[in-house]
């Protein structure tokens, strides 16, 4: 089992260890509460009660795995994709990932002494993280493309994409989720300072999820079509969620050591058709997905989390959920037990010219070979889901998160210097 | 004085008492690092410490004023303008305003039975507020000219304005604010659909503050020039509060009854020039506001909250606080008393074309007459404040928000229906 470092850790800063100190002995119960480490704790998920609050959760940078991939999902999320400068290379590649995971280790901690983050001053680190990754773009800009990874072939275009090129794709990518919406400015502006001269500034997607505490529902995410999401995510828990999410670590002999623990990341921006989804009743809604509305059963009964019964019938012999219903057709069972962990930030960007809000999911999937992930369940999806009439996909993203920084290490460094 | 009673109020649904009543004995101390309301609770402003958590605190929507004015500052808002439709008058307007105020009150007291709002389910109220203002459009489009309000005289033209037109004014506008962004969103989408046929939305611009529990200083807020923002704000506890922000209630005998205990929002898109202003040391920025970036402190010594010397010299005779500075422009003494009550979100909406963030203040200010708040502090500020080099305005609204409805009645309806 791979260690899972990237669960928030309740370090208090001593600043706010001054005012939750003061709680005195009401402190362990205080962390019941707080933000998303104590609700693990509350539903014995995280080990410990947490000392801890929404401000004070800090995430380690460093570790066998890049932070931000097994973190639970923070209400403001940043997408960004970023191209080498017009003559930048290797060098300034390796230069700008040192100068990156340098800002992103500091900010995470909490500290705020990079220049131009006054903005993220008196708060904690609120589970701020920062991901980076690399696109196919970025091996042949740095004379590196013996080295890029088969599992960065292009995606396969689907039927049903309208993808605007302009916002899709990017040599380099970073996902930034805090819980707190000028921490995670803060971190987002200083990288694209850190930038300047190397890299410019390709698409930014920003999105946002539940605040810890607005729920006693640990965990439980909607759409902004009030589904419940995520239900069937593989769980760090089992047996297989390693090999499904994770490039194995240490690297088997042969293999490229830089994506020893690393991930690769699909991202899709999925514009909902919003106003034809609530036009349809409750029950039209459910026979789409699958799953009950109120509190994300299967039709087939019991809970959130039971296994859906795909083959179950009703009396007349049909399907109680149908054939073409978004979860049958996603299923790992129709796919060949194809996984993905998704980790997605609802948008929400105005209005467009009709009134019909620009809104929907940064779908974000990772797993160990997007080709027994995303590929195969998209496939699948693309022909029979009922769902398709009601989304639109309108960008589209395959990076290659490379495994975590070894202190003293920058993210790619094995790539870069070897 | 006036009862603010739009202050966060402790009020648990019953399943997140679930939750939180499991705390027993500690549940007081509890309220201590929970939300906005526990903030105010530690800071002793708020009375009695409050069994709280970000998600179960509840605003009431009856009132003498409307919610969202002496509210505290909540993570998430959307402030969004409509048109009345072609050929909608005073009793399509009339029948909006009901079916607004309803659900309002419903999605404020917690409730996702509204069609549509199943985003908000499994969460608490969240501190949502929502707040309705009118247009002078409003008045001519309903027929009721003769009862425009002086002090919706248009604003005067400012030098430095580069407003524009199409994300400006509107026959009516809707803040809405929750420490949750689904939650947020839900209402938004729904006062959105109910307004369908009776009036269309004309802009909507969305913003952040910080999350509650984020940070140990309760109720500082910083812009995204990382300035602390709002020091100089009146207090509900100082005896001129009222008389400066509401309009005064009951209404005095000659005066409109639908105004009394209401308030005049001043709201301006204040675009920020970060890049050029972050290339600025911290001791420039500092002399352009008057105050230390660090703690707010004025230049001229003391905590956030001394008042800063606007008379004090340097021993070369030069004022400690420039000429120019923000805060000597902007204070009070400098504009016969002028205050108002200022509550924004910030906003970014992405990167412009040179890559510069489109980003900055969605400045609302609340008085009892822009005469004597917004516009002459506005004037000095146009003509004299250094912080007009790194600043945009780029559109600007003004709208009469009616006093708060009683039981049983909407908002607007002692205008409306007399």
């Amino acid at each position: 089992m791979t260690q899972h470092d990237h669960e928030p850790a309740a370090v208090s800063r001593r600043r706010l260890l001054g005012s939750v100190g003061a709680a005195g002995a009401g402190g362990l119960a205080l962390g019941a509460v707080g933000g998303a480490a104590a609700h693990a704790a509350a539903q014995g998920e995280g080990g410990e009660p947490a000392l801890a609050t929404v401000g004070s959760t800090r995430v380690p940078f460093h570790g066998v795995h890049q932070p931000g991939i097994t973190t639970p999902l923070q209400a403001y999320g940043h997408l960004v994709a970023f191209d080498l400068a017009h003559g930048a290379g290797r060098k300034e590649a390796a230069a700008l990932l040192r100068r990156w995971s340098a800002t992103a280790r500091e900010l995470m901690e909490g500290s705020t002494s990079v220049h131009g983050t006054d903005v993220a001053r008196d708060a904690g680190p609120c589970s701020l993280t920062v991901t980076f990754g690399f696109g196919r773009g970025f091996f042949s800009r740095t004379g590196l493309k013996d080295r890029l990874p088969v599992q960065l072939a292009p995606l396969p275009e689907f039927s049903a994409d309208a993808l605007d090129q302009d916002r899709s794709g990017g040599d380099l990518w970073v996902q930034i989720g805090a819980n707190d919406g000028l921490v995670a400015f803060a971190a987002l502006r200083a990288l694209q300072r850190q930038a300047s001269g190397a890299a410019r500034l390709r698409w930014h997607m920003s999105g946002f999820n539940r605040t810890p505490g607005a729920t006693d529902r640990p965990r439980t995410v909607r759409n902004l079509m009030g589904q419940i999401d995520g239900t069937n995510n593989p769980k760090p828990s089992e047996k297989s969620f390693d090999r499904r999410i994770f490039v194995p670590h240490p690297a088997p002999s042969g293999s490229e050591e830089w994506m020893a623990g690393g991930s690769y990341a699909v991202l899709r921006r999925i514009r909902m058709l919003l106003d034809d989804w609530e036009k349809q009743p409750t029950h039209e809604q459910e026979k789409v997905i699958g799953r009950h509305k109120s509190d994300g059963s299967p039709l087939t009964g019991g809970g959130e989390h039971t296994d859906p019964k795909l083959s179950k019938r009703t009396a007349d012999g049909s399907p109680v959920i149908a054939a073409d219903a978004h979860i049958r057709v996603a299923a790992p069972e129709s796919n060949d037990g194809a996984a993905m962990l998704r980790r997605s930030f609802s948008y929400h960007d105005g209005f467009r010219e009709d009134g019909a809000p620009d809104a929907g999911l940064l779908f974000v999937a990772w797993q160990a070979d997007p080709l027994r992930g995303f590929v195969p369940v998209q496939r699948k999806l693309d022909r029979g889901d009922a769902l398709s009439r009601f989304i639109r996909h309108e960008a589209s993203g395959l990076f290659a998160v490379p495994g975590g920084a070894r202190r003293g290490e920058y993210v790619g460094q094995r790539l870069l210097e070897s």
